[in-house]
Order: structure tokens, then sequence, then C-alpha cells
């Protein structure tokens, strides 16, 4: 009999005190169902957006997760067992289940994916390759139309998202320009991804800096909220677009973000606002893959990790996410191969 | 020799006491130079955005108005003197000069326009068949792309653009709800324009209106701003469309409205929020007005007056506009014709 441990949301945690809210538990696990698969997880993502759902918030994209149950999110991982036509034991998988060691899933409600292995590092399934990857193609060229020349501003750019999406836009010939919480991290964007510039936002007015943007900026990747937004709106050109991809300041607040106090300016500039989800486009994935393959393949798109070892230290990975220490991908390792 | 009367802007109001702010001023009025024409004003239009050009705020969708020059605004009138080809005297016109009972004018920067007297009140000119007709069909079809059978909502729906936004909405087969600040206005919509339902928002709770609202709004035409928008979003259909034609709420303030709380909900439901400024279309304007003049001929597109005689009186007028005491278009009606 195999057992599992896992992650369980006792309580709706206060700020970032995690401890307090979940507790590691092991049960048992049954042999999957009929049309179930049972994994075996090699690495977990840690993804801010899972932070909404442990709140009671009914407005949200997805429903709260009641207490009790395991928490949720993705992995990356091999089939131990299969009730499932189109999966065999070993398969490399990728799909939603839980901060576990172990998920048994429906393959169509996990959105359960084959992976092929024969790329530079799987890991990179989760980011560049994967959510992350097909976030920015989809939400820069889908969502947002970016054009050739374009200027580029991405928030939280040295995080999973944002890296991704400074990449395709440098890619693009686009004028890129990150915004980050550290000097090493905007180092980071400059000199090994090369964007055009990076912005502090500890130690630097961000809208100060914006106000030089000659022209102003025609695209906004949002993935912070607060400030950050308020200082790039009076400095959006006319016509600029923004896509609202991830609100992280607001995600512990049982109400939501304050909105932009330069909400105005969406009037005033003309600009168009839209959300970014990437499961409305979940079926074109399979579109993204090929281009950002091809990006990665050729060296163009590169992947960068925090990596957190073993399942009893998920919250310290999640922790590390939610406030701002990681520069890429937050990955917990669970040391299976 | 003739003399004209005018608005001139002293200093910045503040709130809606205009009396401190602006004064009215005789000056000769000397004959236009070559390219130039002058118009008697027959009547002038009060709009909101114009609140905002009173400020000294450099990111509105227009400068300042320097202190001490002449207010701006629309006028209906004749041409009286004309150094201009195109125009002759006796000319019904539109355009954008002062609040004054004559305005010497560039046509092309006025935007003068010579008009049809062949219908049935020339004041329609300014409203279903003018700007605010040309604002909501432009606003309704080209930036939120309305389809048949949608749920509208309109704030201000009372007013100027908001009844006519009432009108096409209805015309084109949609349930159209709207916000109005009075019992009677809410009987105007509903009986007289007879649009589907409405909600005064000065004695009902308009949060728990909406969220009766059965599949959420898909479209909301937005010419308020503040707590009816944080209304608004949380009601909104997955993948609606809110365009912000004005934020009348913040138009007195040097800073700026506070942004909806209620911001990520653009997140949430993947909201599309658009800017809605006419003279973006000004180029389409000749597409809009045959569609307009054929609701208006059978009917279908009325218009409503709340007229003050006299150039004594515009502060009156607006200030009657800008605290929400008009049903439908305020004009100033000068007396002549």
């Amino acid at each position: 009999m195999i057992s599992r441990q896992y992650w369980r949301l006792d309580a709706r945690p206060e700020g970032h005190d995690y401890d307090a809210a979940l507790s590691l538990v092991e049960e048992p696990v049954e042999a999957p169902a009929d049309g179930h698969v049972l994994v075996e997880a090699q690495y977990l993502s840690m993804d801010p957006g899972v932070r909404v759902w442990m709140t009671a918030r009914e407005d949200g994209y997805s429903p709260p997760i009641p207490l009790g149950t395991p928490m949720q999110g993705q992995f990356i991982g091999r089939v131990v067992q299969s009730a499932h036509p189109d999966f065999a034991e070993g398969d490399l998988v990728r799909g939603f289940g839980h901060w576990a060691t172990h998920s048994t899933v429906d393959p169509a409600l996990a959105g359960l994916a084959k992976l092929d292995e024969d790329v530079a590092d799987v890991r990179d399934h989760f980011g560049v390759l994967g959510l992350n990857g097909w976030t920015a193609l989809c939400g820069l060229t889908h969502v947002l139309e970016l054009k050739e020349g374009e200027t580029v501003l991405v928030s939280a750019a040295a995080g999973a998202t944002g890296s991704v999406v400074c990449q395709i836009a440098r890619n693009m010939g686009c004028t890129v320009i990150g915004i980050a919480g550290s000097d090493e991290k905007c180092a980071w964007l400059t000199e090994d991804l090369g964007i055009n510039s990076a912005i502090n936002y500890k130690t630097q007015d961000v809208a100060a800096e914006l106000e030089k943007i000659e022209g102003g900026i025609d695209v906004y990747f949002e993935n912070v909220g607060g400030d950050l937004l308020d200082a790039a709106l009076p400095n959006m050109a006319l016509y600029g677009r923004i896509g609202i991809c991830g609100l992280i300041t607001g995600y512990t607040s049982e109400s939501g973000n304050p909105g932009p106090a330069h909400f105005d300016q969406i009037l005033m500039k003309r600009l168009t606002v839209k959300g970014i989800f990437l499961p409305d486009f979940m079926a074109e994935g399979r579109d993204y893959y090929p281009p950002l393959r091809e990006m990665y393949d050729q060296g163009n798109l590169v992947g960068e990790f925090d990596e957190t070892q073993g399942i009893e230290n998920v919250l310290n990975a999640f922790t590390r996410l939610m406030t701002g220490k990681n520069t890429g991908k937050v990955i917990v390792a669970l040391g299976q191969d």
C-alpha cells in the first residue's frame, strides 16, 4: 500500500502566516478508480494565484478551497498506476493536483499532459515551456496584440511569468523595461536576459523613472497591482494596453485590492485594460508550445529556478514566492526521478 | 461694431462653486481674420467633460484652460460674418467655441459643421444627432461591440449621452438597465424611453439590484465612476466589457478619482475596460449621422432638454448638469433665431 503526504488547508491564512493555516498530513493512497491516474510528483509548482483560493472570497476566478481538504497546485511527475487508456506507468506528466507527494487525478479535470523528456531541463515544462510561457505568449500576442518595436513594461519582471514576458518581448524587437525588487534581479534582467532597463521598486521612484520613457508605455504586462499600477497609468502612451495577469499585492486580502488612484487615465488616454487568464486559452495551448520550444532550443528563452527540497519545506517555498525572494520559477523538488 | 458677452475663467473652481471662479465679460468683436468665421450663438451646450479643463490637471484629455481666457464649449448658431469660402452669412452651424454670445473660430479647429435645418428640433444637433448621439453609437458599436440580446447597464442613464445609449441599446434588442438619481428620471427611462428597468441610486442599493441580473452584465456604459463602478464590477458577466465614457464623480478633484475597490474583477472575470472618447472617431462622424437620423425620423430616438434662458444664467445651467438636476441634454438658449 502506497501512502502519501499532502498539505491540508485547515484555516484561511492571515497575511503570509502559512504555518498556522496548513499542516502536512500522511494518508494511505488507494488504487485509482476507473478513468483515473495516480502520479508520484517529482516537482511542485508554486503559483501566486493559489493564494486567492486560500481565502474565503467568492469573487476570485476559482472558488475557495474548502477547509480540511488538500491544497491545490501543479505537479510534474511520473504515473505510478493508471486506470486510463491514454496514460501508462512511467509516463512523465504535468497536471493540476495537490501539494502532495502523490495525486490521484481525472486527466481531463487535471489537464494532465504527457511531457516531452527531450528538453534541456524537464523543470522548464512548468515555466518557460509551461503555463508561465503560455501565459506570457498568449497575453502578449493574443490579449495585448504586441507589435514589433513597441515599448513594453513588465512588473514582477524577474518572476516566473514576468521573465518569460521580458524575453518574448525582447525577441520581438521591443523596448523592454522590467520592474523588480532587488539590484540583483535588475542586473539579471538587463545582463542575463538582455532587456533594455530595469527599475528596483524598493530603492527607486518608479513613477519618476517611467516618466522618462519617451513616447510612453505602449503595453504594460501587470503581475503586481497597487502602487506599481498607479505609477504606470499616467505614463502610458495614448491608446496603450494594460494586461492584468496578476495583482499579487491584493491576494492576501479578503476583500481585494484598493483600486488605482489614476484609474481615470483609462479614459484620459483611451487605454484598453484586459484580464489575462490562461485557462481561457487552454484549447490553444498546443499552439503556444512550438514557438516557445523554438525560442528555447535556440537559447532565446531561458528558465531560472528558485528550488526548495522536500515536501516538508513547501510552505517555505511558497513564502519565498509571495514575499518576492525568488528570481525565476519557484518549485519544490521531491527527490524522485 | 458688434460686442459680445463671454464667461471668463478667472480661477480654478472649488467643487461646484462656479460663481467664484468665472465672470461674465463684455468686449467688442472684430471682423473675422482671413479663414475665420464669426458665429452668433443660439444655443450653448453644457458638457461635463469641460469641468476637467477648469482644473489645473495636466493629465486630462485636454490641457487646462488658461486662467483669464474664455471658457470653452459647443455652440449652435448662425454665421454673421464669414472670411472662409465654405461658410456664408446665415448658415446654421455647430462647433467648439466659447461660453459666449458670439465666437470667432477657425472652422477646422472648431469642427465647424453646417447643420441640416430639416429636423424636428435643431437643438437635437447637440444631443441625439450630435456629439452625445455619436458618442453613444460609436461607444456601443465600435468600442464595446454590442450585440443584439446582450444585457447593458448605463449610468447617468437620464443624461444627454446615457439616454441615447439606452435608446440605441433598446433599438438593438438588448436588455437595458439604467441608473439615475430620482424616481422621476427612472420613470422617464422605463415609461417614456421603454428600457427594461431603472435603479434610483439615491434610494436603492445598486449592488443588490445588480446582483439580481441573471447572467450578469455584458456591457456597462460608464458615465459616472466611483461607487457605481464598484457596484457594477462584481456583477459583470465573464468576459464583459466596460466603456469608460465619463467619470463625473471625479471631475471636481484636482487629483482624480479614487479607483474602484473591485478593480481586481477585471482579472477575475477577464473583463475588457476601454476609454470612450468621441474626438478619436470624429473622422467617422459622418458615418454615425445617417443611422441616428433614421432612428430619429422613425421616432425611435428622442431628445429631452433641460433648457435655461440667457447668457447670464450659464453657470446655473452648468451647476444643474454637474449636480444631476437635469433629465436629458442641458443647454442654454440665447434667444436668437
